[in-house]
């Protein structure tokens, strides 16, 4: 049950980027789990990777291989996450790869892995490689959505947004689908996130606007503080819109970064809104902090909090909750008396106690609502984040408790 | 529903301490509520208090009244955590005190208060007042088991233990008691603990006895890793049994502290196993790393992983949950290759990816347990680490979600 999240309606396609999807019969059996996607000669693509120590075969080698060569192909599967496996696991992704470059004729190194699904089983490359040659046939331009689905793993909806923007008198067109928070289910580990635009960036800048866009997108966001062995985000720029941006100092970079960051911060709470079991969306601000670590700290301590999060399921203004975990966030030298906290427009602490002024009745008119805003001002300088998490339900401990077949 | 835990047969006394308990109509209405500890002169008291910056009233004033002057009582309240209300919660802990100086004739630096119960609700003191001169009256040296039921708040059973031994040739004896892990029950805020012995120990040592007795014990548990503004833990040494230990030579030393530790140790885990919805105490054991506090950093990743308590409440052995929980611990230039994993006796990890020989079979065998031990072996050097949790039960969630009337 996701919190207010629509299926697409339509995804532009991208000039120079085709796709294709296919039911390999990898987990499913009744539903596509393969996709991929060509990228045109002369595009630049940037990614990002799990910080997990343990990540998985397809991100080893994916970060190898993007370190190497310009990738003109990406190969992604749902259903099983290649991850706890050792070298069976890179085996296994490599021989995917060496296919789709023969099929494809590029260098191996061409060739990005990804994998989404239950960690420990051996990757079914046979049956991979067989469905292989029917979707080079099939690669169309309009073919995001239905990549979109075939990603899925315990996603409820698919995930997928397009943007427009005139820059220097031409249209430049974004897309990105994406899919599963963190592991928010898992076994079925990792967010992945696909986005291309036609604009031209060369390779570094995109490097650049790439890690931008996700510090505050994708990693501003929480389910349950699990990071999957297998979490990455692609942008890829095919350069085909005619418009170019080579220095920062162009005036439309600033607008491009906008459009990229809000296209990835929609992408990142439509995960949010789809966490499981969740049934309420919490964005955590954190204001006047001194350093923007320090807010950060002080938001995910607050968005992991257990106690907070079961409160927010219950729609109950324990205001106790959220102060005890500030309390605890191990901000050096707090100055309690000066923090204030809020509940979307309702003051809940002031000078470091109960705001004299608060109502449990003011409380659960907020609690009612299925978006809420907590926001922490600690009033020790001018930095601030924000995070956006779930709260905790019966629905995430039955789902992560009775999962597994 | 604990997890294996009795009620204690029988607490023995400790000369130079007596105790009594009142219902003073706190929260509850129908049990003790309160209790009063009155220690002989010439006793030394240490203790140690929460981190949490929103710490509340009681121990505010406890920490201040503790560094000027040697304990004669300690007022113990459940139903109340006098926490969140700025300036009026010391105002109200201090008039409770000032008046057990008066009742006791001591200075009111000589009283330390404590609290636990709902945060944000006026401490009532005139009640507390009120029941003061019968408590006097009625303080006993036998009334251990009794303190321990009305310090209780969502515990469901009263915590203690007593332990006896022969030093020099006389006879020594400790008596602890304590109630509700953490925040486990946050509005229901603390951890309390309160131990005495006849041993007589100058002030400075018994601090650093507490200290090294603390950190393997309290500072070694975690239910949902929510610290509470409350915590205390309390250690007095009377002096009355004859036996001194006035320095870390005296052979006796090792003897004394090796029994402090295991009481404080089995009253950290009565907490645990009787942790909100625990239905399995699960030991999470870091072996072979380079540093104790990288061993406590994975121990503690694992244990608040809510995907890792959730697999153990289903009894399902989800090893891919915990290798993921490693890998994110945030340990710099962790190979993974060098790491094994075990359920108990079973294999599960070995050299980083899943041990060929481990069997669905063999891993379910061990979840069947109600106590399991994750022994997690990092081959990065010689230090470890032991943290002791509950799984995340769908009664977790009922009773943070639940609770508030």
């Amino acid at each position: 049950m996701a919190v207010a999240l629509d299926q697409p309606a339509v995804l532009q396609s991208i000039r120079g980027i085709r796709l294709a999807s296919a039911d390999a019969g990898i987990a499913y059996g009744d539903r596509d789990d393969l996709v991929l996607m060509a990228i045109d000669p002369g595009s630049h693509t940037a990614a990002v990777f799990t910080n997990n120590a343990f990540c998985a075969a397809p991100v080893v080698l994916a970060r190898e291989h993007l370190s190497r060569a310009s990738p003109r192909f990406l190969l992604i599967n749902s259903g099983n996450a290649n991850a706890g496996l050792g070298d069976d696991g890179v085996a296994d992704a490599l021989s995917c790869c060496q296919r789709v470059a023969h099929l494809g004729r590029c260098d191996v190194q061409q060739v990005l892995p990804f994998s989404t699904g239950v960690i420990g089983a051996r990757l079914p490359a046979e049956r991979i490689v067989l469905a292989l040659p029917g979707m080079l046939e099939k690669l169309a331009d309009d073919a995001w959505l239905i990549a979109a689905a075939a990603i899925m793993t315990t996603d409820t909806v698919p995930k997928g947004i397009s943007k427009t923007l005139e820059l220097h008198g031409k249209r430049v067109t974004l897309t990105g689908i994406a899919k599963g928070a963190g592991m928010i289910r898992p076994d079925m580990a990792t967010m992945l996130c696909f986005v291309a635009t036609d604009i031209q960036i060369p390779r570094r800048r995109l490097d650049g606007l790439l890690k931008r866009a996700v510090a505050d997108s994708f990693n501003s966001i929480t389910v349950d503080g699990d990071t999957s062995t297998n979490d990455a985000c692609v942008l890829i720029a095919t350069g085909r819109s005619g418009v170019e941006l080579n220095n920062d100092d162009d005036p439309v970079y600033g607008a491009f970064l906008r459009a990229l960051s809000e296209l990835m911060t929609a992408l990142a709470l439509s995960i949010v809104r789809d966490g499981e079991g969740a049934t309420r969306l919490i964005t955590i601000k954190v204001e006047a902090a001194a350093t923007k670590e320090e807010a950060r700290q002080v938001a995910y301590t607050v968005a992991h909090s257990p106690l907070v999060k079961t409160a927010f399921f219950a729609g109950d203004p324990n205001w106790g909750r959220i102060l005890a975990a500030v309390g605890r966030a191990g901000i050096d030298c707090l100055d309690t008396k000066r923090i204030a906290i809020y509940l979307d427009e309702v003051p809940i602490v002031r000078a470091g106690a109960a705001d004299p002024n608060y109502t449990e009745l003011a409380g659960q008119a907020v609690m009612r609502r299925s978006e809420i805003t907590v926001r922490i001002v600690l009033r020790r300088g001018y930095r601030e984040a924000l995070v956006w998490t779930t709260d905790l339900s019966h629905d995430y401990v039955r789902i992560n408790a009775e999962y597994r077949t």
